[in-house]
C-alpha cells in the first residue's frame, strides 16, 4: 500500500501523458484528412495542388482522355485513319447556328402527354447517348427504360415519399399547405410513356473478379446525358432533368441494378401535353458565360 | 502527504474517466462523418439513405429540376405556353437515327490540324452548350476560350508538368522511357486554334454578399460539355475530352478565374489534321448499355 501510494502519482503522470499522446495523435488524423484521402506522401506533397475533398476531379490518379484510350489501353488498339466530313466555313456557321437554335428551344417540361412514342426513337438517342467519351473508354453508364405501368408508379411512390420529406425538412412544417405540395407531387412519374432512370458505374469487376474503378464516372455519365437531352430535343420530345434527392439506393433495388451503380438522373419522356406550360426565365447572355483570352 | 497518498488512487480514476471520455468523444466524432456531413440529425436518420459521402447526389438538401426552377424560384416565375415543334413519327424516326449516326462518327482526336477555325462557330457551340439545364437554374459554367499562343504554350507548360508528375508515380521510373514520355506530351495544346477550358462554379455570391451553393454543379456543367461536344461533331471540328489531373488551381491562377470556379474539363478544339488516326477501338452495343421493364 505503501509503494502504491509512492506510486500513484507517477501513474496519475503516465497516465496524463498516454491521455495527452492519445489526443494528439487523434487531432493529427482528423486535420489531414485530405492528404490522406489523396494518397500523397511527405515527399510530393506540392502545396498548389488542391486539397479540396470536393473538387473530384483534382483528387483521382487517373487521366481521363475521351473515348477512354488511357494510355496502357491505347498501346494495346492500332490506329486507325480519321477523316471525318469537313464542311465549307459558311455551311459551318449555318450548321452552328441552327443547332443553337434547336438546343435553345429545349426547356424543361413537366406536362408530358400520355401519347406513346415510337420505341425505335427511345433505342436511337440512348445510342446516341452511348457515343460519349468516358475515361478509360470505360462506358459507365446503364439506361433503364421502364415502360411498365405498375413500375412507373411503384418509382413514383419512391420519388414522391422521399421528396415530402426533403420538402418538409427544407420548408417546416408552415409550408406544408396545398400549394407547397405541389412541389412533392410529380405526376409525370404515371403518365409519360416512358422513364428513363440513368445510372453510373461507380466501378467494374475485371475477369479476375477484382474492382476496376470507373474515374470520373459522374462527369463521363452526364456528358452522356447532355448528348441524351440533345437527341431527346432533335426529335421533338421533352423531360424534366431530375435527380430524386435520397432515392438512389430504393430505385436501384426496385429496378434490380447491382450495387456498384448509382442513380444519376431520372428523365420522364414523352411529347409535351398540348396545354403545356414553362416559367418564363431567360438563359445568361454569351458574355456572361464566356471568356476570350 | 498521508491525504494525498489517500486522494491519488481517486485522481488517477478520475483522470482515467475523463481521458476515457474524450476518446469516446473523438471516436464519436470521426465515425459518423456521412450523417454529420448529410446534416441528419438523429430523428430524420434513415438507414436506406446511402451514406457514402462519394455519392454525390445523395449528400445534397436541394432538388435539381433542369432549367433550375427550385420550387422557390418556381414560384417567382408566371408560366407561359411552350409548344415546340412536333414531326411524325416517320420523320421522328428518321431525325433519330441521324442524330446516332452523326454522333457516332465523333471521336476523340489528339491531331488537331493548326488551321484557324471561324471564331463565330465556337461563339454558338459555346451558346448552345449554355441551353443546358442546372440546378436551381444557376447555369454555373464558365467557357474560357483561349486563342492566345502565349497563353496556350503556359497551359501547355502547366499541363505537361503536372502529367510528368503523374506518370511517374503511376508508372514507375522504369517506365519512363520514349515511348511513356509520349504519353504526357500534349502537342495539341500548342497547335489546336483554340482551348476551350470549362470551369464549374461551386458557388455563387448573393446581392448581400453570402455563398449560395450550387447543387449538382458538376452535373449540370458536364451535361453542358455533352452538349458542346455534340455541337463540335455537327460542324465537323474535333476535341480531347481532357481532364488535367491537378493542374486546375494553376490554370485557374493564370487564366485569372476565381476561388468559386474549379477546372473541369480542357477541350482542344479545331480541324483534324489530315493524317489524324485514332485507336481502332469499339463501343458497346445498345444490348450492353440499355435495360427495358
Amino acid at each position: 500500500m505503501a509503494l502504491l501510494s509512492v506510486l500513484t502519482p507517477l501513474l496519475a503522470a503516465v497516465l496524463c501523458l498516454v491521455a495527452g499522446f492519445v489526443l494528439v495523435k487523434a487531432r493529427g488524423t482528423t486535420s489531414t484528412p485530405a492528404r490522406k484521402a489523396n494518397g500523397a506522401s511527405e515527399a510530393d506533397f506540392r502545396p498548389w495542388v488542391d486539397q479540396d475533398l470536393q473538387d473530384d476531379t483534382d483528387t483521382v490518379r487517373e487521366d481521363e482522355d475521351g473515348d477512354g484510350v488511357d494510355s496502357s489501353e491505347e498501346e494495346d488498339h492500332p490506329h486507325v485513319p480519321y477523316s471525318p466530313t469537313r464542311y465549307p466555313e459558311d455551311t459551318m456557321l449555318e450548321k452552328s447556328r441552327e443547332f443553337y437554335t434547336l438546343m435553345n428551344q429545349r426547356r424543361t417540361v413537366r406536362f408530358i402527354s400520355p401519347e406513346s412514342v415510337p420505341r425505335e426513337v427511345i433505342d436511337n438517342v440512348i445510342r446516341a447517348a452511348g457515343t460519349a467519351p468516358s475515361g478509360a473508354h470505360t462506358e459507365p453508364w446503364t439506361f433503364v427504360v421502364v415502360s411498365d405501368p405498375m413500375i412507373k408508379h411503384q418509382i413514383r411512390q419512391i420519388v414522391e415519399k422521399e421528396e415530402e420529406v426533403n420538402y418538409r425538412q427544407r420548408m417546416g412544417d408552415k409550408w406544408i399547405n396545398d400549394l407547397a405540395k405541389t412541389n412533392w407531387i410529380k405526376e409525370y412519374l404515371d403518365v409519360a410513356p416512358y422513364l428513363i432512370l440513368i445510372f453510373k458505374q461507380t466501378h467494374g469487376i475485371l475477369p479476375n473478379n477484382k474492382k476496376r474503378i470507373h474515374y470520373y464516372n459522374e462527369i463521363s455519365v452526364s456528358i452522356a446525358c447532355g448528348i441524351l437531352l440533345a437527341a431527346l430535343q432533335n426529335v421533338g420530345l421533352v423531360t424534366v432533368t431530375s435527380t430524386p434527392l435520397n432515392c438512389g439506393p430504393q430505385l436501384r433495388l426496385l429496378l434490380k441494378r447491382p450495387a456498384n451503380e448509382k442513380l444519376l438522373l431520372l428523365l420522364p419522356v414523352g411529347y409535351p401535353a398540348p396545354d403545356a406550360t414553362v416559367p418564363d426565365i431567360k438563359r445568361k447572355p454569351l458574355g456572361d458565360i464566356m471568356v476570350h483570352m
